[in-house]
């Protein structure tokens, strides 16, 4: 069984991190399926999704190695090319990736303790992310 | 149900992205599954699976970015060990990662307008490039 | 079909790199199944789950790479507001990502000759790390 379901989150632009494991935990636990994986994807290409401890050292301590493979105010051919002030944004996100895969049991998703589900802004300004949730199981 | 099927792509060397989105989403549409899930491998240890927005600027950039991370002309212990010249493609493509799951509905990827799914090629000359895309859905 | 089954690795600490294709691989073949996919999972947040040719020059590499992106005796964020000190785990292991889904036909996993799927440690000391392996398949 199938079941496919949004989630839209408001972000604040570069560097911001927003916790969704309770978001999709809830998805998991009201599939009323026991067993499977739930894919969370990112649409766009200038976020991305990941595990981490979420605490805010650990959010700028990220932040600032990305700044260091891709720092947001270099000379980018993205920029030169469409006047976008965005290449960083378009680099960190290829990096990490917009999807991840969880398994569940018992209606659980697998998690360590201090290991969430996040999404990563890189892009510049504030922007509406639409998260698509997939939960395959049995 | 699944469906397993493979894509062939010759590539030009390190630097090298290829935007493979029209053929999965072929694949997806010709399996008459109306939701679910597209997982995207590439066989080898020299190229990675993302997505970004395919233009010729963010493609540049991305390999900048790379080339900070692992230069393709520094000392590599693989090099050393094996004679070999591609260290760099290696650790690139092991921090990018082979594989990549989108999801589907109504027989379409859930991807963004700017958002495509791509192969980067790492390996320091041409190579063909077996992709796996597998499809589960109902 | 779906099995879920679980691998525990005792690790050396960072820069240690297990593979684990051959475990991965048993539980396919063990699954009866003949196609579908395996998502490998790592629980918790200072480790990581790719595939790389598994010889120790390019596991060598690897680690020089993320000691550029995060060096390990530098000044984090998460030390200074927890008195840790594995920062420069934290933001390998989120650049890497927990997961990894790989495809398999006939029961044989469709990875390269030179592709192993492997687990990267990156805390600071030796670990029990705990897998996830969920099949997925019919």
């Amino acid at each position: 069984m199938i079941l496919t379901k949004r989630l839209s989150i408001d972000t604040k632009g570069q560097g911001d991190v927003r916790d969704v494991t309770a978001e999709v935990g809830q998805i998991v636990a009201d599939s009323r399926l026991e067993a499977g994986a739930a894919t969370v994807f990112v649409v766009g290409s200038t976020a991305g999704v990941t595990t981490l401890e979420f605490e805010s050292g650990v959010v700028a301590d990220l932040d600032h190695a990305f700044e260091q493979i891709a720092p947001r105010r270099a000379a980018y051919e993205h920029h030169r090319r469409w006047g976008d002030d965005n290449g960083s944004s378009h680099v960190r996100a290829a990096m990490l990736g917009p999807s991840l895969t969880i398994p569940f049991e018992e209606r659980r998703l697998l998690l360590g303790t201090w290991q969430q589900i996040v999404v990563a802004e890189f892009d510049t300004g504030a922007r509406r992310r639409e998260l698509v949730v997939q939960v395959i199981g049995e």
